[in-house]
């Protein structure tokens, strides 16, 4: 008999991450698998269980070593029902993941939000450490958010608490995937971003994003926008502080409602650095109150992609 | 000996609400007293005493028979420190209220923020009752609100948390009190409401509020707008409802971010009624999550006047 190990598991549209670590929350290994949601649930299931036990086995664990299993999965999620309620990455419509994992593998598992679970990561071993009561979000293709309130996931009545991304920041702004106008999700997340530098250069700006792209303009993506941005683009910049402004709103709105010690920004936008967060504090200083303001850290997150998988590590421990 | 008693204080700029009340919560006996801020915080604390001993007299109670008080008072405060941090009703800048009560009257004292403490009167007694996770919204001359997570108030990490009144709702709106541009109490609140009918009556339109008022323009409140709203006024009707739609896309916001079950909106604005909780919830349907608008419910506040004095009784209780 190995030593004990808990595993983690980062459930994703294109990669599943799965990782054993000690009752520490020490990583001991790490698989990543291609999710190939288009073969269906089953077979999704099926490289779960393989994932699991390959990463306890490259760990030195046989499975009677494996105590609990922590899942993040795109949501909304049910946390109490163990089922992911709809994932379009995933092509998935109510699975009930906790009840099929529990069944192959006779150990208990625990399902949370992904963006939930990177929150817990970043709280536990990243860059909420030793803060109480953290916000965290997550700015990439989309804009999601964990509230880590006292220690713990706070999920909300139904699991969906966190859902920053979809906060109104401008009441007649954009149209977003969810059906609302000008969510901070339509205003900041990388296509948002995008499509604006696409839309200025459609209409006659200079910028060297131009020539990055070789005049390909529908290929230019966030990561060109803070590429051009880092290297002193005058419409790059301007770009970026605008996003930064509109993160800015949200997350001063955030602060007057939860007064968080600490909220951390990922996600790959996140990579854009001070050229992003310098507006997220000059409008948060503006907009939050005062006192509220002066006590919080607004910081970049310090897992990087890690976050989500670290997290699920931090969910199953807390089934020990 | 009496019965065990706890007391409840509701602190007020203008009056000191003061109830007794037996250990299941009932209240026993009322005592109001002016504040009069004006005679220093000395004399403030001197009438809370009084309030105190009178409200146990009242129950047929003695000291000896009062096992601990709970206050709410106008904020920020610290709970922590039972400090009153600021409050400009009461020109009062870091009181140690609880610790000059504790003085005084040798029993255990919790103060919490006057809006947190009525949304505990509305979760445990009044609109909310049975509900896990709660928002309580309170507009009058300002919007205040509390949240209630999983039974408890939740303050944030230094007591501030709850600040829905001063989140950014139109990020280009009227200028607030805080500073900050487009808040929700620059929106929604009384004034907001009063100002924009008498701008409107000043630009020329028609409406029954200026007989109201006896062509008194300046006289005219939220209240006359609600009134007129009522008797059918197309003018006031209009400004109602947009009330009713700042007020939802801040409950909305909310909604995204804490998905609770329960929303409950008091303060003297509530008693428009369905004129503006038919906007309200039209907004919300619109900008919420879908799944967690479907599960919410947004109701009037049940206790009136009497949420913060129920609410800070249910805080002394929390101390037996």
């Amino acid at each position: 008999m190995g030593k004990s190990v808990v595993i983690g598991v980062d459930l994703g549209g294109t990669k599943i991450a799965t990782a054993a670590a000690d009752l520490d929350g020490s990583l001991l290994s790490k698989v990543i698998k291609p999710t190939c949601p288009e073969r269906g649930e089953d077979a999704v299931i099926e490289t779960i269980v393989d994932s699991v036990k390959e990463a306890a086995a490259s760990a030195g664990a046989s499975k009677g070593d494996i105590k609990s299993i922590g899942i993040g999965s795109p949501g909304p999620i049910d946390p109490k029902a163990g089922t992911v309620i709809f994932a379009p990455n995933l092509m998935w419509h109510n699975v009930p993941i906790v009840h099929m994992l529990e069944g192959i593998l006779d150990l208990p598992v625990c399902l949370e939000n992904d963006a939930n679970v990177a929150g817990l990561g970043e709280y536990r071993f990243g860059a909420g450490k030793g803060s109480k009561n953290m916000i965290y979000i997550t700015v990439s293709t989309g804009v999601g958010g964990g509230l880590i309130l006292d220690g713990e996931i706070y999920a909300g009545s139904f699991g969906m608490a966190g859902e920053v991304g979809h906060t109104t920041i401008v009441n007649d702004g954009p149209l977003c995937g969810c059906g609302n106008q000008g969510c901070l999700e339509a205003l900041a997340a990388g296509p948002a971003i995008a499509r604006k530098a696409q839309a200025c250069i459609l209409h006659g700006e200079e910028t060297i994003m131009t020539e990055m792209v070789a005049g390909r303009v529908e290929e230019i993506t966030s990561k060109t926008v803070g590429e051009a941005a880092l290297a002193g683009d005058l419409l790059a910049k301007e770009i970026v502080d605008k996003t930064g402004e509109y993160l800015g709103i949200g997350v001063a709105n955030l602060i007057n409602v939860i007064n968080p010690d600490t909220v951390v920004i990922g996600g790959g936008v996140s990579n854009m650095g001070e050229l992003l967060f310098a507006p997220v504090r000059r409008t948060v200083e503006k907009r939050a109150i005062k006192a509220a303001f002066e006590k919080v850290k607004i910081v970049k997150a310090g897992l990087g992609t890690d976050a989500g998988l670290v997290g699920a590590v931090c969910l199953a421990l807390g089934q020990v």
